[in-house]
């Protein structure tokens, strides 16, 4: 078999291996019914089992209640931008609220804003992006359609530790880059969406957990693939779905809940995994310099520089040597970006932390 | 290894053994890269490569004019039923021509009518969609935006032999699925649109080729997921596109090009397969019944009724005791439809034919 890597890209990411396995075992033909994955139609009991049990273990690790529907969409978080103002602001005749803590919550209130009105109730960017606010920070509008946050912010390594306080007002989350990597009190949002390619599968489905009473709100006229009313009655089931993406999404959750023990276990797990690179930043203090402030640091991507950027080309190409890839920080930030996703082993982050060390070590004056 | 068997979906359909095994072989790794293809980042060189070849080929086998990008989003025809509109009929004070021939084209209309003003140039719903329209029968308005036609209707088995006479207008054509069947003139379309899952992929990928002079003309203000300038200026990547999915074009467009030699031969192989099927019913007159006219019949969904309704459930439990399955019609109109795609081996086909003329013999009174 070809050796695989450790691979720290921010998304597409590593996938769990036993995922990988079942999926290419079964992948000429799923057992007992010969068609593959990729043949079978979405309108097969096959089928139907595969998403109703993604949808259950999505279920179970999150605790979603039963006023929440889940959606499987397509088209990124990047069409959720603009679908979430297309359907919960525009003809409302009122605001949304964006919380902006870094680039993807610059690129959301851009698409929102094509839809309807829009506000900053709080932007990190005199700061450069290095924290989330306090919530006394947060200028709300107690008659907003809905507040947007990005909990974690991939290209700057920033994350929510916790729910800001939005009051009634539904909060609307893009939780792509943390989605699935600590348990969530679901009841305190209106909408958590994530595209998948990060901790729950592959690139081309996008996860939409979604409250009952915020299904109806939308205006009439909106076309069946924009309208979450239209692809909550047709199941995810309205026109074919993304079906090898949300069969990896099974797998992929199979794997948390097997294997790991659920969200509270896993959610120690990328403490642990963040520590030890946290804990080398820190001590190398002066050689490497993290990003985000201690209180705001993300547990899924660690951002970095060090500080005599010269180095930065032997760091990333030494570290390729020895397996460790894909580190190089966003094209528009720079510096260094370790990626630890849930399926990110710890193997690799000690081997990431080991060869930090000792970098320091011969390259420090 | 476990058996498979001939599936006559409609789509999500079988796709070629080699492409299979190959995905099959590196779906842990790809050669030389150490990561799947599943895991790697839409920012590689690696993943630049496969995209890069997926559109070569595309335009090798239509032979794709230089002056005509070739777009790879996700979403499914019925995204493009409202984007197609989105950006070539909102704001333009125009109206948009739909020619009618079936279920699909029905949807992509009422789709359209959320976006601006359509008109039904022809609709052959009087005659239960059994036929396409003579030209002389079109009603075109030489001012339209464009004229949209369902090349093949999936649900009904009918199929365009040649394009329609549209003057100046440009032509936009669902070409889901009888796409890659046979050559295309591509310079009498403006758009061809078609979603992967019968003949160039699995579902979660959707091919949009659009003439340049074409794309410039969306109104500003439209969602970047939802405008056809911004997916061509990003060249598909302007959010992370459905990167397994491209993958599978890619490898789908290899056995096309180097095992069956084109489109050509490929159309050929179709021909004959699908004479296979419309000979029995032709020969079993009165107890098969073809819906489609003969001059629209598809190469690519062979749509019939047992004349003896009774026998249909016999029919279809027979058929998959012998490894044929999915030949039940489409919920919407019954009967039987053999969908034969590309990927259908010809010895699938003769073995529905040899069943067919068995069914009858013992059955017919």
């Amino acid at each position: 078999m070809e050796k695989r890597v450790f691979n720290f890209s921010a998304g597409p990411a590593m996938l769990p291996l036993s995922a990988l396995e079942e999926a290419q075992r079964d992948l000429l033909a799923l057992p007992g019914v010969g068609i593959s994955i990729l043949e079978v139609s979405h309108r097969t009991p096959t089928f139907q089992a595969v998403i109703d049990q993604a949808e259950a273990n999505l279920r179970k690790l999150l605790a979603i209640p039963d006023n929440y529907r889940v959606l499987f969409m397509q088209g990124g978080a990047q069409l959720q931008f603009a679908m979430v103002p297309m359907n919960l602001l525009a003809c409302t005749g009122k605001s949304a609220d964006y919380i902006q803590t870094g680039s993807w919550g610059n690129k959301a209130i851009k698409e929102a804003a094509t839809q309807g009105d829009t506000r900053v109730a709080w932007d990190g960017g005199s700061d450069n992006y290095i924290r989330v606010p306090d919530q006394a920070e947060l200028d709300l509008d107690p008659a907003a359609a809905y507040v947007h946050i990005t909990s974690n912010e991939t290209i700057q390594g920033v994350q929510f530790a916790s729910e800001p306080e939005v009051g009634n007002v539904p909060l609307v989350c893009d939780s792509s880059s943390d989605f699935l990597c600590r348990p969530v009190p679901i009841d305190r949002y209106g909408i958590i969406y994530a595209c998948a390619q990060k901790n729950a599968g592959p690139a081309g489905v996008t996860i939409v957990i979604i409250r009952d009473d915020l299904i109806d709100k939308s205006p009439p006229g909106l076309p069946s693939m924009l309208s979450y009313p239209v692809v909550a009655k047709g199941k995810s089931l309205q026109n074919t779905p993304p079906v090898f993406a949300i069969y990896m999404v099974k797998l992929v959750t199979d794997w948390l809940i097997n294997e790991i023990g659920g969200l509270a276990k896993m959610a120690e797990l990328n403490r642990a995994k963040s520590k030890l690179l946290y804990d080398v930043i820190d001590q190398c203090g002066g050689f490497y310099e993290g990003h985000a402030q201690p209180a705001s640091r993300s547990i899924m991507n660690v951002t970095f520089r060090i500080s005599d950027a010269a180095l930065e080309g032997k760091f990333f190409e030494q570290a390729a040597q020895r397996g460790l890839v894909a580190l190089k920080g966003h094209r528009s930030v720079g510096g260094g970006r370790a990626s630890i996703y849930n399926a990110m082993p710890a193997e690799g982050v000690r081997l990431l932390r080991d060869f930090m060390l000792e970098f320091h070590e011969k390259n420090s004056k």
